[in-house]
């Protein structure tokens, strides 16, 4: 993919110089290195083909090549942080691999440090790329353990951005329709990798998602930063594990949109019924899909520090429900109990 | 509230002065004399405040006083037409009385010939308002026959946006929240004015159906086009008169939709009974709010010009099953046909 990629624009006469080392949860110095490379190159554009980390690092490098300080100085709502200007960046064009993070159209870049993998939320404006190419023939080739994590990353913003707290009926207008797009498109792409209509039905999924999610995320992404913080887990895993206790949690707070997501997935019935019944969908989706059925098949141990870092995460501080260090611990003991 | 408006920005030290010549459906002559009005006062800003009318008015005024050329130039896809350009406009902000044109956070200009009263659409997304104050308690002292015919404005657009032929799935789920929203809000601000979260919620409709209304409309609108430029007809009142004829016409292609759009107004059953249950809902939505029962009423004759005006009105193209002559013959037949 990336090969094609490159000799089709050096064809069109391009300069390309190729920075591939961030992978998995990126941390700052991939932000680092890629500056560095970009100015060895004396590049004029940032070009990211990848999943969420290469479209996350992009921006950043965007970013950090032209603008002083430190990346931490640009953390979201970082008291006397500076600020991204759109004036200051180069031409940003994203193609996305997976259909998951949605980051091709938000102007957000989460990277950890590199000391203690705390992540931290990068936010503009201005760093929403300029150009994406969201082409499902790129998805193709996404394996099936992949499909199921990021789709489930999908999934998870597309819920908490409906449920956060925040007034944004159009956001919630989004999310919706985006939870009809997992619904009919997920489990197929994971059944059948070239099913080309699903995976453009995911990519458009998790561009709603990330679209939808300006109105604020909750506590399924509080828990997944902290096991990817601490654990390294793949974010869209992190969130297929923790989404149907967090769900739970917010059940009684907000049985009406739940109805109204069971409806949206096709839960026939009265209201609880669509709306436990949603709950339910959501479990045998992750059985489906073959989400490991607790954290601890993953190696995760319920440490004071899983929970300092969910806790102090802000994610949660739109979750509708409000939610105690207690609150979760007993959300990652039930990590990966989908029935 | 045009008084405190005036004297609030003059004690602010602004020099204000009042064009307000334009009402029900607005002429290029309007648009004329506003310009001249704007010109004589060195205006730097236009600030509209009012419903549709004013609202399009203000926004093709800004445009024709630092653009040049005539109004018919900028018409939308004109083969050889001007652009609208960001960087000549002046300040536009838009205060909205009513909840329905959602003009407000739109990019279009309706106005009529002063000739034949047909209605051309300008077009520009730089046309949408810098700044817009939506605040239900400039909508309390609506009277029940306005909020009923602007409401169904809101809810044609959400409806018709979400048939509308052309693929945009982010569109579709605003159309469908807008939609629930004008099922929770409509009734209810009708019956009782000073009901300020309705007020509010049907505010909301409207923007949602504006911006959902990016991706098409279709028949409804051809016809209530047509009413308005041979008889003068409101706008919104037209639509309310057409949607029950138009939504039987779209029914059988599109059958999958509006079982969608029945479970967001609340209908139980099956896919049919949901589907079919939507349009019946639309006609006792119509009867609630006192929608005249048939043209005639309206002293509406089906005369050729009618049909050649809905015939060649656009808004049809983006309508998903096509819609002949005879056809719109027969809607307008049965317009008002609410049962």
């Amino acid at each position: 993919m990336l090969t094609s990629l490159v000799s089709g624009l050096e064809a069109k006469g391009l300069a390309v110089a190729v920075y591939s080392e961030a992978a998995g949860n990126p941390l700052i110095s991939h932000v680092e290195q890629g500056v560095r490379a970009y100015k060895a190159h004396d590049a004029d554009a940032v070009l990211s083909i990848g999943g969420g980390c290469a479209l996350d690092v992009g921006k950043a490098i965007a970013l950090m090549s032209h603008h002083p300080g430190n990346i931490l100085d640009y953390e979201d709502d970082k008291p006397n942080g500076l600020p991204v200007r759109a004036d200051l960046l180069p031409l940003t064009i994203s193609i996305p691999t997976t259909a998951g993070t949605g980051s091709e159209v938000g102007g957000s870049s989460v990277v950890s440090r590199d000391d203690n993998h705390q992540k931290i939320i990068v936010w503009g404006a201005a760093l929403i790329p300029r150009h994406v190419i969201a082409d499902p023939d790129l998805t193709l080739s996404l394996p099936p353990h992949l499909t199921a994590a990021t789709g489930m990353d999908a999934l998870t913003h597309n819920v908490e951005a409906y449920l956060a707290k925040n007034f944004h009926p159009i956001c919630e207008g989004i999310a919706l329709e985006g939870l009809r797009y997992v619904n009919r498109y997920l489990v197929r792409a994971f059944e059948n990798p070239s099913d080309r209509e699903a995976r453009g039905g995911m990519l458009m999924a998790a561009m709603m998602g990330a679209i939808a999610f300006q109105k604020g995320l909750g506590v399924t992404h509080s828990c997944a930063h902290a096991l990817s913080t601490c654990y390294d887990l793949h974010h869209g895993l992190a969130n297929a594990m923790m989404i149907v206790p967090s769900m739970r949690f917010n059940y009684e707070q907000q049985a009406e949109k739940f109805t109204t997501m069971g409806e949206v997935v096709g839960i026939q019935g009265s209201a609880s019924e669509k709306g436990q019944g949603f709950i339910r969908w959501l479990g045998e989706l992750c059985r489906t899909l073959k989400i490991p059925n607790s954290l601890s098949e993953l190696n995760v141990k319920l440490t004071p520090r899983l929970l300092d870092v969910a806790t102090q995460d802000t994610c949660h501080l739109n979750n509708t429900r409000a939610c105690t260090r207690a609150d979760f611990e007993k959300l990652f003991q039930e990590g990966g109990a989908h029935v």
